[in-house]
């Protein structure tokens, strides 16, 4: 399946940890953003990882999912961004 | 049509020009999230004024469009936030 996860995390600390675990499964897109196809075990994997992490009371981690890629439309206003593996 | 927009914008000034536009028809969800579903006419309308704003060479919007919400699914990890309309 195709998965968008956004975050907001309000801790550098907690955040830089979050952003390994997720560029381990997916492409960090945007600073915020991360995309890509995972199977559903991958998925529940890196949550449960990134569950670990995070402080359940101040930051914020949205997933969206769609069982289908063709059933998602994507458009890019202004820059294509991708964030290099070794950017941190 | 339900649709997730993310940002980055390097420009305060340009961050809070595409923050009012994008919250006239969607519902801010994250720092640099927004959703909501929509109508394609409302959504190329939002669209053609932000990009008016944005600086196509140093911003980047993505657009996630998903015809049918029922194949979308969202999970939340940690706060469900929701920013209220007078934040700004």
């Amino acid at each position: 399946m195709f998965v968008i996860i956004t975050y907001d995390i309000t801790d550098e600390n907690r955040l830089n940890k979050v952003r390994k675990i997720l560029r381990k499964y997916l492409f960090w897109t945007q600073l915020s953003t991360f995309e890509g196809e995972i199977s559903k075990g991958k998925l529940a994997q890196c949550l449960s990882e990134v569950k670990e992490v995070i402080s359940p009371s101040e930051d914020s981690v949205y997933v969206y999912q769609v069982e289908n890629p063709k059933n998602l439309n994507k458009k890019v206003l202004g820059i294509e961004k991708s964030f290099l593996d070794n950017f941190l």
